[in-house]
C-alpha cells in the first residue's frame, strides 16, 4: 500500500503542445503493473481545452466542478457539468475543456496499452471551439 | 462517446454484507472492453467502513473530502484526508472507511481481471477499527 499525501506533487502546467490556454494538472496517480490505469485531476481555465487526441484504451472523465465542453469527431459540442461522467471510446478522436466563460475541473482516467495512454494531434482552433 | 448525466443513476446503499455502517455509492462508471477500469464515488458516514477485501489488480482511492482511515493487513491504521491518493497492491488485504467522528468521500478505481474486481472477506470488527 502506498499513500501519496496531498501537497507531495506540485501542480503542473498543461504543455502548450497539447493544450490551448491555461490548464493545471494535479494529483497524478498511476497503478503499478499488472494494473494499467492512471490519470490526474485537470483544471481548465475559461476557454482552455485539450488538443484533438485519442486514447488507445479509451478514457473516463469525472466532472467535478464548473462547466465544460467535450466533442468527438463529427459530433456536436456537448456541455458537461459537475457530476457528469464521460466515456471516450478507444481510438475515438475528441477534445475536452472548459466553456468560454466558466472553468471546469475533471478527473481523467485512462489505461496504458504497451505504455501508451494518448496520441496527441493538432490543436482545436478557435473556430472549432466556438462553433 | 457516452455522457452519463448527473442524476441519471440513483445513489445506492453499500450492502451490509460488505460494509459496516452507512455507506453511499454514487456516480458509478465502467469503461467498455478492452478497457477494464471502473469505479464509483463512495461516501462513508462516521464510523462506517468496508469489510476486509482484496482486488486482483489493485485499487486507487482519490480522497475528496473528510477524514478517513485505511489499513492493510499487518500495517497500522493510517489517516487519509482530501487530496491524498491511496494505491492498494493487487491481492493486498485491506479495508478503508471514515474516521469515527468525521465522514469521508473517495473515488475508488479498480480494474477487473476476468470480470472480477474485488474479493470480499469478513467485516472489520469494532476492536480492529478502534485500535
Amino acid at each position: 500500500m502506498n499513500i501519496k499525501r496531498n501537497g507531495s506533487t506540485p501542480s503542473a502546467r498543461g504543455p502548450a503542445d497539447y493544450f490551448t490556454g491555461t490548464v493545471r494538472i494535479d494529483y497524478p496517480f498511476q497503478g503499478s503493473a499488472p494494473a494499467r490505469h492512471g490519470g490526474a485531476t485537470v483544471t481548465f481555465e475559461p476557454g482552455a481545452r485539450t488538443a484533438w487526441h485519442t486514447h488507445p484504451l479509451g478514457q473516463t472523465l469525472l466532472v467535478f466542478s464548473g462547466l465544460g465542453r467535450v466533442q468527438r469527431e463529427d459530433g456536436p459540442i456537448e456541455e458537461i457539468r459537475a457530476g457528469d461522467i464521460v466515456w471516450i471510446e478507444p481510438g475515438e478522436r475528441h477534445w475536452h475543456g472548459a466553456s468560454p466563460t466558466t472553468a471546469m475541473t475533471h478527473v481523467a482516467i485512462a489505461e496504458g496499452l504497451a505504455g501508451k495512454v494518448v496520441d496527441w494531434m493538432e490543436h482545436v482552433t478557435d473556430e472549432q471551439y466556438q462553433r
